[in-house]
Parts: C-alpha cells; structure tokens; sequence
C-alpha cells in the first residue's frame, strides 16, 4: 500500500456528494484498505460554502470554478457529481481528462450525449479514464457487471427497470386502481418524483441508462438519439387492469438487443409476464438483465438512486481508480467502437396490446376488427371492459404482428367515427 | 492494443474447460477487443487427448503435468480449471503464482481451505495474481460485485442460494409434495446432482462459496472450517407444506453478517418468506444478495454452474488480467485481513421452526410445550398436521430464542417417550 494519497476534488455537494464526502471522509481507512493506497479528499465545488454537511470541511480547498479544480495540479482524480449535459460539467470533465486525469462521474446525460467524445479524449490523454458506474441504475454494479463481468460474452440483449420513480408510479398504480395523474401527484408529494418529472416519466432518464448499456454491451458509439423513448403518461388504469386479466404487468422496459437489423434500443412501457425478472420487480427498485452467449442471463437487482446507493457505486469507481484498474470506456478501444445501426429499432415484430375508446353502440368492434385486418393485424383477444362514463375501453391482444402495421392501424381506427380517444398501443414481451 | 499475446495455459478440459476453450478460440477476436491484447491458448493439460471438443487442437501443447505447465515459460497465464482442494491442483497453482503468474481458477475448494495462504503468496510474488470469478455462483459476476463494485460500502450481510442442485430439489418437492429422497433421485436422472450428492445436498459447495464471500466482504482471513453447516437432507415434505402455510418457503441459504460477537457465517436450510427476494429464486438458478452501509442491499441472480456461465466468469478474469485488473485477492492486502471471530455462529437469536413427530394419543402435544416451556421457549404457533402413518407431525414457530435454547428443547423432546423421531429445526430469516 502506497502512502502517497489520491488527491480527490468533488465538484457539487448535492446528495450524492455529500454522501460520497462523507464516507470518505468517516470511512477512510477502511477504504484506503479496500483502495490499497491513502485517499484524501483535498477540494471541493459546492455552492453553498456554509450548508452543514456533517462534515469537517475546514481542510479542503474550495473552488467557486469547477473547471479550475478539474485542472488544478493538486487534484489527483476529479469526481464530477454536478449533473447536466453540457455547460460547466462537460467543459470540467473534458479539462480533467485532457490534463490526464481519471474522471469519476455520476452524469448519465453527459455519457449519453457526450461518451463517444469523451471516450476518444480519455484514450488519447495518457493517465486519463473515465469511470462512471453511478450512471447506471445508482447502486447496482451494472456498468462493471457488463463491462468487466460479461467481457468474454457475445451480448445478445441488455433489459431493465432503469426509473425508480416510473416503476413505483406503475406498481401503486396496480396496487391501488388510481389514475396515472393522481399517483403521480402522491409520488411528487413523498419526493419519489420531481417537480418537473418530464426526465422520469417521459423515460428520458431511463433512456440515458439505456444508451451507455447499449454502446459497452454492443461495442457501438453511444447513440442516445438512437433510443426510441415512450414515456408512461398514456398508461391507463384501464391497461394495467387488463394487462393482469392477461397474467401480465405493465413496466418500463428499457431494451436493447441485436437482432438481423442490427441493435435496436427501445425505451418504453411493455406487457410482461407478472411471474417474469422484470415483471416481479415492484416499486422504486431498478432492475438489469443481462444476456449472453456464454452467461445466458443474469440479472442484478437493487436501489436505482439515493444519496447512500449512487455514492456507492462512485466510491466503486474510486476504488478502481486507485487500485490502477481502468478499462476501456466502453470496454473496447474508443476508435473500435462501430457506428449506430439505424433503422434497426424499426424492426421490431411481436405481439401488441391496443387499447380503443369507443362510443358505446352496436357495430363499433366490428369497425375496429375491421380496422385491424385492413392493416394485415390477426387478432389473438379482443375484450370490452365494463365503463362508467360513455366510451367503452376495448383491449386488444394482436398476433405477431410488425410496428409499423400497429401504427397503421392505430391511424385508421382514430379516424373511425366511433374512437373516442387516441388508441394506445404497448409492445408484450415474453422476459 | 498490445500485438504481444497473453499465452494461456489451460489444465482441465472438463465442461468448463471445453467450453473456455472453445470461446477463446472461436470467439477470439471479439475477446480480445475486450482484453486489449492478443490472446492465445498455447497450452493444455487434458487426460484424454483424441476426444473431440470441437476445438483444432492441433496447434496447442500438450502437457501431462499441470504443475510443469503451471511453470513453462511459455505460460503467461495459468488456468486451473481441474478442481480439487489439494493434491496437483494446488501444487500446480502454487507454482505458477511462484513463477510470478497470474492465476485463474474456477475451483472453489481450493480458495475455502487454502485461499489465506494462496493469498499471501500472491502478493509477496510479483506479477502473480490470483482471480476466481468462477468460484463463487457460476455465471454471476458476484466476485466481481463485491470486491470491487461494493468496494466503498461496510458490508454488513451477505447471503445466498449458492447450490443450484439443493434449490431444484427444494423447488421441486414444493412443486410436486414428493419426498426428498424421491426428488434427488430424479434430479440424480436428469443430471441436475451427481451420482454421490454429498457435495450438494450436503451443504458443503454452497458453504465454499460462502466462505469466499464472507472474506472478501468482511475482509477476513478465509475461514470455511468455520462454517456452521447444515444440508438439505432433513427436509421432509411436512416442512415445506408447514412452511407454505405460514406464508413461507424453505431455501438452503448461506449467510454471513456482522453482529456483536463478530462474524457469523451460516449455511442452511431456512424458513423465508415465499414473496422475499431469496424466496422468489426458483429452480437451479443462484442468488447472491449483498448488503452495504451505502448501496443498502443489491441481489444478483442467474445460472450458478453448466459450462457456458462457469466459463463466463473464467473468461472475465481473463479478460482483467490482459487488461491489468489485478486487485488484492479478497480485496484488502492479504496481511491486513483480521482473523475469524471465534462463537460468533452461535450468538444465534431469531424465531425457529421445530417440526416433531409424536405418536398421536391424547397428552402428547402437553408434553412437547412443557419441554419447549423448559427450555425458556414461547411458543407462537403449534399445529398438528394430518397424519397416515401412525406418528403426527407437530409443527411449532417460536419467538425469538437463543439457537442454545433450541437445541437444548430438541434433547428434551427427543428424549419424550411420545416422541418417534429426531426433532428437526429450521431457522426462520425474513429476508
């Protein structure tokens, strides 16, 4: 063990910083141990110099320029946990990177929409790597899982619950019969969602966790504008309560996998078997699946987010970062990673479920069957479901049938006189 | 991306040795992306050379002696895939570590009796490294999770279902109500246990892997002499069907937590809950569940054994040795890993289950509670189950009592006259 410590500089004291801070700070030699070398926590960003941190904060230099500490000669290794994808948190990891130093970050949006950059920029930049395991699903190991774990596999698919917030909004929405507006609103008041929960529910975040999955486990350029994301808000009472008359729950499934037309990332909610991994996972618990040529699947479950959680998996990537193990960005060399297969998320073939409103008067399933098979779609289950207010929700259960033909013929029954509301359409899936 | 390639010695051509083989050399350009390296099987040791494992094996060398292999400057990279706790196994991992080699082993005896040792010739050698991805729950990366992706948290607990072959068997007897007897004898068929089942039903695989865990998590010196275990074979259908009453399943499970007599580490059948996360695990799929001052609590779950997931694992150490990944072998510098904790198995307090056969004639249920009375036990729920054979089994659920106090009831019951058999006991964990 070498006594020569890793100078640490924390930009943003939020509540993973401030967690981070205080382990290392109340927990340091029983890192160092694990670290094999002294870790010192010697600056920090943070705006508010005066906010009690449980934490002696006297003998750390404080910066007001996150860039500034990313570059200063006294910082060893720069821990970025300030969040967004561009502005100050790009330019301070791209600073720390070109002045050869390991870069530690939380920032899903910023590996997103900037990995590939930032992956060539620490490749070329001898003493750079950038370790960013917290920006995937908070606590559980899932970026070391695929990138180390799973290297010797041929990937064949990664899957998860990657939103905590969006997966307690659907396990409370079954659990209690209540709208998708009302829940929401009960999620914002205990602090599982966000004021603005555009990020989360509109899946955005989930689909960030989604990209930089994709881009190790396929050996491809992040693409994050590849993601095709459907956010949960069109998620009916009515869809959950049919979804389980089926055997089935409704989940936010972030997908990635390679199929004949190359790897296809769709982020979105799905029907899948309540006895499935993924379908058992309830509340704001994060869930990853993992499949392999070798491994088959495997699946890794825990806390997707929290101060304590994200900490820990940035104390992870500490820890490697002193213990000298520093892979590959993406777990191959940055200029071998192979471009985005578009038009791959275009072929995606399965069965669907549809959910029509539909005037309550005779006829009105026929028009809709009729709709269906215009559009070349066979019908497995068709129900009409018991209603209080005029239009009647009809679900239906498709053969395998291609999106584009759902499309098509979600087009033609809105144009129907009798649909009373956009038709909503979800993927099912078997795992 | 080094042009120099890690030459690799592989002893054992088993399942797991075939199928690392066969992902090296047919999958090689795609690991060695990964690797960042070139990497080329150069060596074997197989007893049967003329077998096909479909695999040119022409081009390879072919050694008769591990430990000759283990040691040939032509090895960069000695794979012991043999198994066995002593004998050439150890000798021939021995030597490679004191040629200054890295080391990947699958062979979890080995580590649980002589991992401390190993250990520390490891580190006092340079360039050795010892890695044993495979040893621990197959395919899941659980090694890996936990030396390095929980390498920031204080580890209070980690538990498991860490025998495939034992959960399949406890599955099935719930499945079907068949004895256990009945259900190893068909999993013995379908090539789910081996023809002597000791290792498995036993306790003993499973406590290797326990053992294992509970060094890296606790950083201890490893210590499988003090596993407390107890197998699978006690379990009669009676249980599984008292269990299943109370809202519970029976997992083999190992556990070891930190408590205030120090480290405990326990392998048995238990009493969970059947909606806990560990109860949920089905069939022969594995289950690792580590709990960290930080992340809370993580679960990984897949395949523990078969070819393809044990030879994952294999090449994900391969994989961190190309790339340089060679932290301490159980996460902390072997010198600083502190000694077992002498008794802490049986500071062993919590609610147990007894099941008790009795000839059933009136007064009999009196004496067992005036025994369990004795003994300072309360009694939370007793039942007298059906019964076709003479003896009725009595099934009982205590509060919370010493494990001392259960064993000392078990004496006083076995010696009623009322009593027909050996009182079996389960504890009852809650998650």
């Amino acid at each position: 063990m070498t006594d020569t410590p890793l100078r640490i500089g924390i930009a943003g004291l939020g509540t993973v910083g401030a967690a981070t801070l205080g382990y290392l700070t109340g927990e340091n030699a029983r890192i160092a141990a694990r670290a094999g070398r002294a870790l010192r926590v010697d600056a920090v960003v943070a705006r508010d110099r005066t906010k009690d941190r449980g934490v002696d904060m006297a003998s750390l230099r404080w910066f007001d320029d996150p860039i500034a500490m990313a570059s200063d000669e006294g910082v060893d290794l720069y821990v970025e946990l300030m969040g967004g994808a561009d502005g100050v948190a790009k330019a301070s990891v791209e600073a720390a990177l070109a002045a050869g130093k390991p870069v530690v970050t939380a920032n899903k949006a910023l590996l997103a929409h900037h990995g590939a950059a930032l992956a060539e920029l620490a490749e070329r930049t001898p003493g750079a790597s950038l370790h960013y395991e917290a920006a995937v699903a908070g606590g559980i190991p899932a970026v070391k899982a695929l990138r180390e774990g799973l290297a010797g596999n041929g990937v064949t698919r990664v899957s998860g619950i990657l939103n905590g917030t969006c997966n307690y909004i659907l396990t409370e929405m079954a659990g209690t019969g209540a709208a998708f507006g009302d829940v929401l609103a009960e999620a914002q008041r205990l602090g599982y969602a966000e004021a603005d929960p555009t990020a989360d529910v509109g899946g955005f975040d989930a689909a960030h966790k989604l990209a930089i999955m994709a881009a190790i486990a396929f050996g491809r350029r992040i693409d994050f504008d590849g993601v095709r994301i459907e956010g949960i808000e069109s998620v009916a009472a009515e869809d959950i309560v049919a979804a389980r008359d089926m055997g089935y729950v409704i989940r936010l499934l972030g997908v990635a996998e390679r199929g004949a037309a190359g790897v296809s990332q769709r982020l979105r909610p799905c029907l899948t078997p309540a006895e499935s991994p993924l379908g058992k996972i309830a509340g704001v618990t994060n869930a990853v699946m993992l499949e392999g040529d070798a491994v088959g699947a495997t699946i890794l479950t825990g806390p997707g987010a929290g101060g304590g959680p994200t900490a820990s998996a940035v104390l992870a990537d500490i820890v490697d970062v002193a213990r000298g193990n520093t892979p590959p960005t993406f777990g191959v060399a940055a200029a071998a990673l192979t471009p985005a297969d578009d038009g791959a998320n275009d072929a995606d073939r399965g069965a669907f479920y549809l959910r029509v409103m539909l005037e309550d008067r005779p006829g009105t399933l026929a028009e809709v069957a009729a709709a269906l098979g215009r559009s070349g779609i066979s019908i497995h289950r068709m129900r009409q479901h018991d209603h209080a207010d005029g239009a009647a929700p009809v679900t239906i259960v498709t053969h395998a049938c291609d999106l584009a033909e759902i499309e098509a013929a979600k087009e033609r029954i809105a144009a129907l006189d009798v649909c009373t509301a956009s038709p909503v359409s979800m993927r099912i899936v078997e795992s």
